[in-house]
C-alpha cells in the first residue's frame, strides 16, 4: 500500500493541501458554460455577474478549489478563460483554482497569465493519449503546477479497471520522466454512466483501489456522470461518492451546493474515522439546517 | 479471499437464500417491544394486532426475513415468543423468521415449536462468550438451523477490528466442532455508536472485511446503532450501510419501511455491479414514488 500523497494547489494568497487522510474536499464544478444557457448568454454579452456569483456561492458552500471552464462554442477560448480567471480572482479574493480545458492553447494562455506570485493551479486535464501527454505535461513542468490525469489512452474509452490502471501508470511514468513528482498528479478514473453500462460503478471502484494502493495519488472524478440516465440521480451519485471515498476518492469535481452530495462526503469522513469526535458532521448538519431555514 | 457462502433460512412454505452476490437483503426489525410503548401495552393485554400489521407491512416493503423479539419486561418470554411466532406465521402465510432472544430458554421453546415441516429459522444470537457458546450452539445443531454470531467474547465489548475477527473465528470454529457448517453462521460485527466512539465506523468496516475475506460468511448488523447520539441519523445510517455493503454486509437487521436505508442498499447493489441493467434500482425508485404519493 502506497502512502497517501499530498497535492498542493494554491493561489498567490491561499494554499490547499489535498490528502485523503484529512478528508474529502470538493472542486467546485459550477463555473462552466456547458449546458447552461443563461451563463452562455451572459458570457457572449461580456458579462461575468453569474461567474462571480457562482464563485462566491461555491466558496461559501465549502469548495476547496474552483474549477473554471471557458468552453463556449464559437468564443475565443484562451481570451475568455483568462478573463474568467480574473473575474473569479477578484470576486473571491484570489481563491485557488482548477483550469479546465481540453485545448492546449487555452491552458497555455491561462497558465502564462495566472502562474505568478507563487500561484499553483490544478490543470484539468491530461490523459494517457500520446498527443495530450506530449502537449500538456511539458506545460505542467514549465509552470510547476498540478494536473488531473484522465484514465483514457490512445484506444479511447477504457473498458476495464485494469485498462484505467494502465493509463494512470502511464501518465505518472511520463510525468516522472519530465521530473514532475507523483504527488502533483491527481487521477480521474473516468466514471462511465450506469445508465449505459451497469458495471460502471464497480469498474470505477476497482480502478480507484488499484491506483491508490499502487501510487497513493489523490483521486478526482466527475461523480454526477455515474447517475446520468438513471432515476433519483442525486441519491445514486451521493451513495457512489461515499463508496468511492472508501477506496480513495479525495477531491471530486462536484457542486458544493448540492446538499445530499456534501452530506455523503461528510458521512464518509466520519465513518472512515477522519472526523475526530464527529465535529465536522455536527457542524455540517447545522450548516444544512440553517441553509434550509434561510 | 473466501468464496461467498449461502445461508438458507426457511419456513415450511418459503425459502430465502442469503448470499451477497445476489444483493443485500433486509431482516425486518420491527417486531420488537423494546422502546415501543404502544406495542408493549398491546402485548400486555394479549393483543397481537400491531405484531400482525408490522409483519405484513415489512413483508410488503420487501423484507426477506422477519426478526421476532419478545423482550417484554416481566412477561413469560418463552410463551410470548411462541405466541408471537404463531401470530406472524398466520398473518404472513408463514414467512421466514429470525428468533431473537438473549435467553436460551426462550430460544429453546421457540425452536421446539417452530422447527417442523422443514422450517429452518435464523437464531439471533450466539456470541463468543463461553457460556453462550455452550448453551446456544448445541441448540443450533439439534434443530439444524442458522445462527447469528455476535462478535463479543468473555472480555465484553470488543475494542478493535482484530478482536471482532477473533470472536467471529472462535464462533465459527466452535460451531464446526459440533458439525455446524460455516455457511450457517451469520456474523454481526457489533457496531458501536459514532456518538460515543468516533472510530466505530472504521472499526466495523475493517472487521467486516477481515471476516469476509477469511470466511466468506454472511454479515448482519443492527445498522441504526451506528448513528445513535448523532444528528441526521437516517442519512448517517444509510451511508454506513452502503459503505458496509462494499466490504460484505449482506443482511442488515433494519426497518424496510425506512426509505432512505432501502435506497442505500439498492444503490449499493447497483454500484457494486449486482443489478443487471439497473432494473432493481428503477423498480425501487418506482416503488418509492408510489409510496410517497399513496
Amino acid at each position: 500500500m502506497a502512502k497517501n500523497l499530498t497535492t498542493v494547489v494554491k493561489s498567490s494568497k491561499k494554499e490547499v493541501q489535498i490528502n485523503r487522510d484529512n478528508g474529502v474536499v470538493i472542486i467546485g464544478e459550477r463555473i462552466n458554460p456547458t449546458g447552461r444557457k443563461v451563463l452562455q448568454a451572459e458570457l457572449r454579452e461580456g458579462k461575468f455577474d453569474m461567474v462571480r456569483r457562482d464563485a462566491v456561492a461555491q466558496v461559501k458552500a465549502g469548495a476547496a478549489v474552483l474549477d473554471i471552464n471557458a468552453g463556449l462554442p464559437g468564443a475565443d477560448e484562451p481570451a475568455l478563460m483568462v478573463q474568467m480567471i480574473e473575474e473569479v480572482k477578484a470576486a473571491t479574493d484570489d481563491f485557488p483554482i482548477c483550469i479546465d480545458s481540453p485545448k492546449t492553447e487555452t491552458l497555455e494562455a491561462a497558465l502564462r497569465r495566472y502562474c505568478r506570485d507563487g500561484a499553483r493551479p490544478l490543470v484539468n486535464s491530461v490523459s494517457a493519449e500520446t498527443k495530450r501527454i506530449k502537449e500538456v505535461l511539458p506545460l505542467i513542468k514549465e509552470y510547476g503546477c498540478a494536473v488531473i490525469g484522465l484514465c483514457s489512452g490512445d484506444s479511447g474509452i477504457p473498458k476495464s479497471a485494469e485498462e484505467r490502471f494502465q493509463s494512470a501508470a502511464k501518465i505518472i511514468e511520463e510525468a516522472a520522466k519530465l521530473g514532475i513528482p507523483t504527488e502533483d498528479i491527481v487521477i480521474d478514473p473516468l466514471v462511465l454512466t450506469l445508465g449505459a453500462e451497469w458495471r460502471a460503478g464497480k469498474m470505477a471502484l476497482d480502478a480507484i483501489k488499484m491506483i491508490v494502493d499502487e501510487f497513493g495519488v489523490n483521486i478526482t472524478m466527475g461523480a454526477s456522470n455515474v447517475s446520468f440516465g438513471m432515476p433519483d440521480r442525486e441519491n445514486l451519485t451521493s451513495f457512489f461518492m461515499a463508496m468511492s471515498a472508501m477506496v480513495g476518492l479525495s477531491c471530486p469535481i462536484a457542486n458544493p451546493l448540492k446538499m445530499q452530495e456534501v452530506t455523503a462526503l461528510q458521512a464518509a469522513d466520519l465513518i472512515l474515522g477522519r472526523d475526530r469526535g464527529g465535529m465536522k458532521w455536527i457542524k455540517g448538519f447545522r450548516a444544512r439546517q440553517s441553509a434550509q431555514t434561510a
